[in-house]
């Protein structure tokens, strides 16, 4: 973690710690950015425009006339191991549940455009063709894959189910997903322009850890001396209660567009929690004044691996999954909008005039410019 | 390989011993093709009709309106293993051609629909940030990746550059990219309804192995006993020869569209060799006179894993990478354009009424519809 938010205990557990050397890819990201960046000339003389606002943002946006065109790959990154584990030792298996974290890591992040996504793909790289010889989970993967599409109300374009014997481990599976969509009508775009003081911040439910902190969840459960079958005090194991399945916020913002209300800016709270409420570039404070009741799994962290509210809401998301910035007038609209669609929310604060900062004040934490830096 | 097209000598390699085995991995794609096409009508309730014909192809198309919306995930494959190897031994960096490599599985296969790539997203998942802390490989990953972009004329949007300890095996890397583009005019697609005896088959040729055989590339190089450094013949070691990156062949088809020229079918030859000209669902003799001189690297892996012409030109690209089927008029002219663009091109054979076969005339290997089981 590049700038942690405070002093913690000499045995918590840190990112750095769980192997997630932030430091390290950062250099090589700003690379890679700036060479992405130079490429957009290409599209220009063929007549599409890129959003540049978008570079910085999770989706990337192009201008292709009647509407935006917005794409993006994701990565499921190690939860998959936590499935494994508990697979090996229950014979429980949740690959329907990390399906749909899969392509919910992809549009989660696709619909902070204001795009509305229509095609996913799948990319399925086992470590030997042997992965899909287990019928149960392979068929459970299928399952969870259509069923999330289903509720995303995208088409599964199709994609590649290589065997990568040697690149990824045996009796594993790297899984990744892309997704397009459409940002349409164009007033849709939501990167951020009519984010201003006086903005409702309105956050959606998480169901869990999604699939962000699992390395630190995995690291801790090494610790434990019953690891994933330990009892988390609400009569479900670490295991089962981490493998809860990302919350997928599409039927939110398609219903938000239907209802026309106008969204301002989005943030898909992901890596570094609550800190990314700062991922707008402009210079505001952002005052929370609600937060929800954590997630029992959460809870469950932040105390076995002895964080502080700073560390836990800076990591972790803490039960709030999704935030959307809004006109104070469509507020309420909003958070009725969501729990329509069967997902709680909440008006939680506002956006203020001020120096960037996240205030949450429930619990004292305040983040700065300094403790989140995306670009 | 499901229909071995001949009679293979004793101590020949074959896919199967090679670690890959398509009948394993083959019920499980036929399920998730069949729940993938499921969700087709939730983007039909949104107004976006999928062009059904797509599905069977090398990319997936939507109609939205004015134009096609085509996309793509592909992945590199162990292709990276080559490279690990060659730059462990050498010193050598080829991730720059392993990069252009990863780049092509993708927009080769978005062409054959008739899409203009306009966005690639790179998917990088290390077995560790360790990885990216050799800047050399690093940045030729970059370089080579955006050199890529620059010969296709399309934008790098972005991507994902996850560190996976514990799914992708430490000091290697998942390469994988996605790919959108569209069919504008719409008239460019070409899924093969215009396809018909007469039409002229227009090879274009391959710079190697490009990406597909690495399998068992990698198992014969094993059997050597100076393995990838076993110089083959023309001062190349094999390794080096194995890692030439892969043809990237969208200038071709643009150039193709600027000038008016109508492509009714396209075949991206990749795995199943030469078979994969059959791919179209009609029942057609191809019919191949003119055959290109073979790379050195396809001349010695065919002569060191002991395979017949029907074997190897059923497994390996064999000197055509891309195929293009094109009214008979317009066969020179398709050719000559490839050329203008700096790739070899010939006029290789027709399209004739008769059984489903594709007759390779110079080496006398016929190939029959039961030899390609793709859909």
């Amino acid at each position: 973690m590049s700038a942690p938010p405070s002093t913690i205990a000499n045995d918590a557990l840190t990112y750095d710690q769980a192997g997630v050397k932030y430091d390290q890819v950062d250099p090589i990201k700003l690379l890679a950015q700036q060479s992405a960046k130079a490429t957009a000339a290409h599209v220009a003389a063929r007549g599409f425009n890129e959003i540049v606002a978008s570079r910085g943002e999770s989706a990337y946006v192009l201008d292709i006339g009647h509407s935006y065109l917005a794409s993006i790959v994701e990565c499921l990154g190690t939860k998959v191991l936590v499935a494994d584990a508990v697979y090996r030792d229950t014979g429980k298996s949740f690959y329907a549940a990390i399906a749909q974290d899969t392509i919910a890591m992809a549009v989660n992040d696709l619909i902070t455009v204001g795009a509305t996504p229509l095609v996913v793909q799948a990319y399925w790289a086992a470590g030997g063709s042997d992965w899909f010889n287990d019928r149960k989970r392979a068929e459970d993967l299928i399952a969870g894959w259509k069923a999330a599409c289903d509720v995303c109300g995208v088409s599964w374009g199709g994609g590649e189910t290589p065997a990568l014997a040697g690149v990824v481990e045996s009796d594993t599976i790297d899984l990744g997903a892309s997704c397009v969509g459409l940002v349409q009508p164009k007033s849709r775009l939501s990167l951020g322009d009519n984010l201003a003081p006086g903005n409702a911040i309105v956050l959606l439910a998480s169901s869990g850890i999604h699939a962000n902190g699992v390395s630190l969840a995995r690291k801790l459960a090494e610790r434990l001396p019953n690891g994933y079958q330990t009892d988390i005090g609400n009569k479900q194991t670490f295991g089962e209660a981490l493998l809860a399945p990302t919350t997928l916020y599409v039927p939110v913002t398609e219903a938000l567009a239907k209802a026309g209300v106008a969204v301002n800016y989005t943030v898909n709270i992901t890596g570094h929690g609550w800190r990314k409420l700062l991922r707008h570039t402009s210079e505001f404070t952002y005052r929370i004044k609600e937060i929800p009741s954590v997630p029992a799994v959460l809870s469950f962290i932040q105390h076995e691996a002895k964080l502080d509210n700073a560390e836990a809401y800076g990591t972790l998301n803490m039960g709030a999954g999704f935030a959307l910035f809004v006109d104070a007038k469509d507020a309420e609209k909003t958070a009725h909008i969501a729990h329509q669609c069967g997902i709680e929310a909440w008006v939680a604060g506002a956006v203020e005039t001020g120096a960037k900062q996240v205030i949450i004040e429930p619990i004292g934490v305040t983040y700065s410019a300094d403790d989140l830096k995306l670009r």
